[in-house]
C-alpha cells in the first residue's frame, strides 16, 4: 500500500484545508495590492533593538543556546507581571507561561478544555486561526454574542447535551476583534462573565489587539473585571488571557503568553513541556530585551501609524463603496469587516479581485456554521495611503459591478 | 467555585507530572555531579557562526522578523534535502517540514497518528519526551522488540483490538537510542519494517542522535531501507525521519524537522499552522546558516569531545561499579544504561545519590508499563573527565552500599 491510505486520527482528518496558506501566497503575486494578511509592516518593527538584543543574549554566555525551562525566561514573565498590572490585572510570574506566540496558546488552551463533541462558544465571525487550533480536538461550536444575544445558560447547555458533549469554554476577542474591529462593551463584557460563572467554564480572552487602541476609551480587558470580582485573587478567576508581541513588536520571533490561575498554568506547563519543551531561549532573551527598552515607544509609534492608515481606508471606503455596503469602524487593531448586500459572495468577488489586483479575506471562513458569505475582512496595517486610495477604488468598482449584475 | 475544579479535557489530565522539569533543577543545585540531563555541553556550541547568522538575518530586510510559512525556510529545507540525500534518503523539499524542535514533531506525529485507546508500539525503554508526547493522545502502548522480540504480528492486532483500538505507529530511535544507548542492527531494522509493512503502521524514526556516531559502522536510517524497498520512492514509504539540530548545533534555537511522504508532510504542515503559525522565521535562517558554515566542522568536534567523555564513564564504571551491575557500551550518542541487581531501585537511589552530590535518571520513567525500576540512564554529555570520575565513585560507592543493605 502508499503512505497515501495511512489511517490518520480522526481530529487530524477533520483539520480543514488552510485558506491562510493560500492568501499569504497571493502576498507575492507582483502588483496585488494585499487588504488579505492581519501581517504588522516590517518597516515599523524595532529591528535595532532586537539587533541589539541578539548580541547582548549571545554574549551573555551559553544560556541563549541551551535548553531551558518550560514555563519560560523569568526576566521576560517578570516584564509580563509589570504589565499586566498595567491593564488591571495584578499577579505573579507563576501565572505567566510563555508561548511560541499566541497561537500555540490557543492550541495549548484546545488541548487543555476540548474534548470531541464538547461545545466552544464562539462569535460569529471570530477569528481565523483560533477555529483551526480548537478544530482539532473536535468541538462542535455554538454561537457566542455578548452584546446582543439572548441565549440563556439553560438553553446553551441543553444545547450541548443534546449533541453529547458539554459546554467547555467561551473564545472571544474583546479589542478591536480578528476579523469584525469591534470592541466589546463594558456591559458586553460584564454579560459575557455572567454567563461564563453560569456555565461554569473557562473563558479564552484574546488580547492579541489589546494593545492597539487609536481611540476611544479603554475598557478593562475580561481578565481585569473577572480577578476583582473574584476579589482580586487572579487563581480564581475563569478567565485565561492570550497576549501576543506578535502586533506590537515582531511576529518572526513567536513570542506569546498566557496569564491564567496558577492551577490552569501549571497543566499548561505540562502541556508544552511534552509539546515542544520550551519556547526558544534566545528569542525569549532578546523579546525580554526588546519589551524593556522598546515597547512603550513602539506601540506609541505603530499607533500612530495604523491609525493613520485606518483613517485613510474608511475614507476610502466612503468614497468607493457603492450604496447598500456596510462596514465597521474599528477603535484599533488592523481590521475593517465589510458587509456586502445580500446576494453578493466574497469568495466569488475574490477571485475576480485578484484579477484587478486586489486582495482581501472572504469572511465565511471566521464562521463557525458556514455563514457570512456576504462579508469580506479588510487589513489596513500593510499598504500605504496611495495603496489604499488605489485598492478600495479597485474593490469598491468591482463591487458596484457584481451588485449591478446581481440586481 | 474556584478554576481548581474546572473541568480539563481527559488527555491532559492524564499526562504525567514532569519527570525532566525536577531533573534540570537538579542541575542548579552546586556542588551536584551531573548525568542527568541529555543536554549538550554550551561549551562546544558554534557561537561565532550562530552571531554572524543573527547579523546577516538582520541585515537582510524585514522578513527574518515578520511571519512566514507554515512549511519552513526553504533554503533550510534545501539544505536538509541535501542531508538527507547524505544519509541515504532521496527526498525534495516537498518532504520537508520545519519543526520547533524534534519534541514538536513528535508532538504533531502522534496528534496526526493517534485516537484514544490506539497502541504504540514502543521499545521498553523509550524516550520519556516521546511518551510524554504521545500521552496527550491517549494511547495504550505494547512493546516492539526488533531484536530479540518474537510477538507476531497477529498477536499485536488481537492485544490492540481487544484494548478497543488499534495498532496506530511504531516508535524508535535506531541510533544511540536515549535512554538505552543502543543501536539497531541492520538485521533489526529490517524486522521492524517487516512488522510495519505487516500492520500496515507508520513508523517514526527519532533520529536525533543520528550523527553522533563514535565508533563502529554506520547503519542506514529505517528510512533509507524503507525508501530503497519502496523503488526509490520517499512518498510510498512509511517512515516519517524526526532529525534534529538540538544535538549538534544548538537546542536554544529550536529547529527540527520531519522528512516523511508528501502526503504526511502535507498533513504535518495543515497541523502545525492550526498549532503554531510556524517556527521564528530568524531562527530557521540562523540556522541555514549555521549549518551551511558549520555543520561538518561541528560535527567532527562534538564527536570527538563526546567519544572522549563516553570513554572517559565507561573506564569509570569498570572501576567504580560493584558485581551485579551492568550497562550498555554505546556507539555514540549520550547515554549509558546502567542495570542495577535486582531488589535495587533507581528512583530511592537518586535521592540519596543527590545528598552525595550526584544526579541521573532514574530508569523506570522511560519504561511505558512501569517497569525498569532496577535501572538508570547516564549521560556524559556535561561533565568533564574529572567530573565523571568523581561522580562515578560516588555513585559506585553508593550502589555497592546499597547492594550490600539488600542482601
Amino acid at each position: 500500500m502508499s503512505i497515501g491510505e495511512t489511517h490518520y486520527a480522526t481530529r487530524a482528518a477533520k483539520m480543514r484545508a488552510s485558506e491562510i496558506r493560500e492568501l499569504l501566497k497571493l502576498l507575492d503575486r507582483p502588483g496585488v495590492i494585499s487588504f488579505a494578511g492581519g501581517i504588522p509592516d516590517p518597516a515599523l518593527f524595532p529591528t535595532d533593538v532586537i539587533r541589539e538584543g541578539y548580541a547582548a543574549a549571545l554574549d551573555a554566555g551559553g544560556a541563549a543556546l541551551q535548553y531551558s525551562v518550560s514555563e519560560g525566561y523569568v526576566p521576560l514573565r517578570q516584564w509580563l507581571v509589570r504589565h499586566m498590572a498595567s491593564i488591571g490585572v495584578p499577579c505573579t510570574i507563576d501565572n505567566i507561561v510563555i508561548t511560541s506566540g499566541s497561537q500555540q496558546g490557543l492550541d495549548y488552551l484546545g488541548k487543555l478544555f476540548l474534548s470531541p463533541g464538547d461545545t466552544a462558544l464562539v462569535t460569529w465571525p471570530a477569528y481565523l486561526g483560533a477555529l483551526q487550533a480548537f478544530n482539532a480536538y473536535e468541538p462542535r461550536y455554538d454561537r457566542l454574542a455578548p452584546e446582543h444575544g439572548n441565549t440563556t445558560p439553560a438553553a446553551y447547555r441543553m444545547a450541548a447535551e443534546a449533541a453529547g458533549g458539554r459546554v467547555a469554554l467561551a473564545y472571544l476577542t474583546p479589542d478591536f476583534a480578528n476579523p469584525s474591529g469591534e470592541t466589546l462593551s463594558l456591559d458586553g463584557r460584564r454579560r459575557a462573565l455572567a454567563l461564563a460563572d453560569e456555565l461554569d467554564i473557562p473563558v479564552i480572552e484574546d488580547a492579541a489587539y489589546q494593545q492597539l487602541r487609536y481611540d476611544g476609551e479603554d475598557v478593562p480587558p475580561l481578565q481585569a473585571l473577572d480577578v476583582a470580582a473574584k476579589g482580586g485573587d487572579i487563581d480564581r478567576s475563569r478567565v485565561t488571557h492570550s497576549g501576543s508581541f506578535s502586533k506590537t513588536l515582531a511576529p518572526g520571533l513567536r513570542i506569546g503568553w498566557i496569564c491564567a490561575a496558577r492551577g490552569v498554568v501549571q497543566k499548561l506547563v505540562l502541556t508544552k513541556q511534552a509539546a515542544d519543551l520550551h519556547t526558544p531561549t534566545i528569542n525569549q532573551m532578546v523579546m525580554h530585551h526588546a519589551a524593556e527598552h522598546a515597547h512603550a515607544a513602539q506601540v506609541a509609534k505603530i499607533r500612530a501609524a495604523y491609525r493613520d492608515r485606518r483613517d485613510h481606508m474608511l475614507a476610502a471606503l466612503l468614497r468607493h463603496m457603492p450604496a447598500g455596503v456596510s462596514w465597521t469602524r474599528p477603535q484599533g487593531g488592523m481590521f475593517i469587516w465589510v458587509t456586502l448586500p445580500e446576494g453578493l459572495d466574497g469568495a466569488e468577488l475574490l477571485a475576480r479581485a485578484v484579477e484587478q489586483g486586489v486582495a482581501f479575506v472572504p469572511g465565511r471562513a471566521f464562521h463557525a456554521d458556514g455563514t457570512g458569505g456576504n462579508s469580506l475582512r479588510l487589513s489596513f496595517s500593510l499598504a500605504d495611503a496611495a495603496a489604499i486610495e488605489t485598492g478600495i477604488g479597485r474593490l469598491g468598482a468591482l463591487i458596484a459591478g457584481a451588485a449591478q449584475a446581481a440586481a
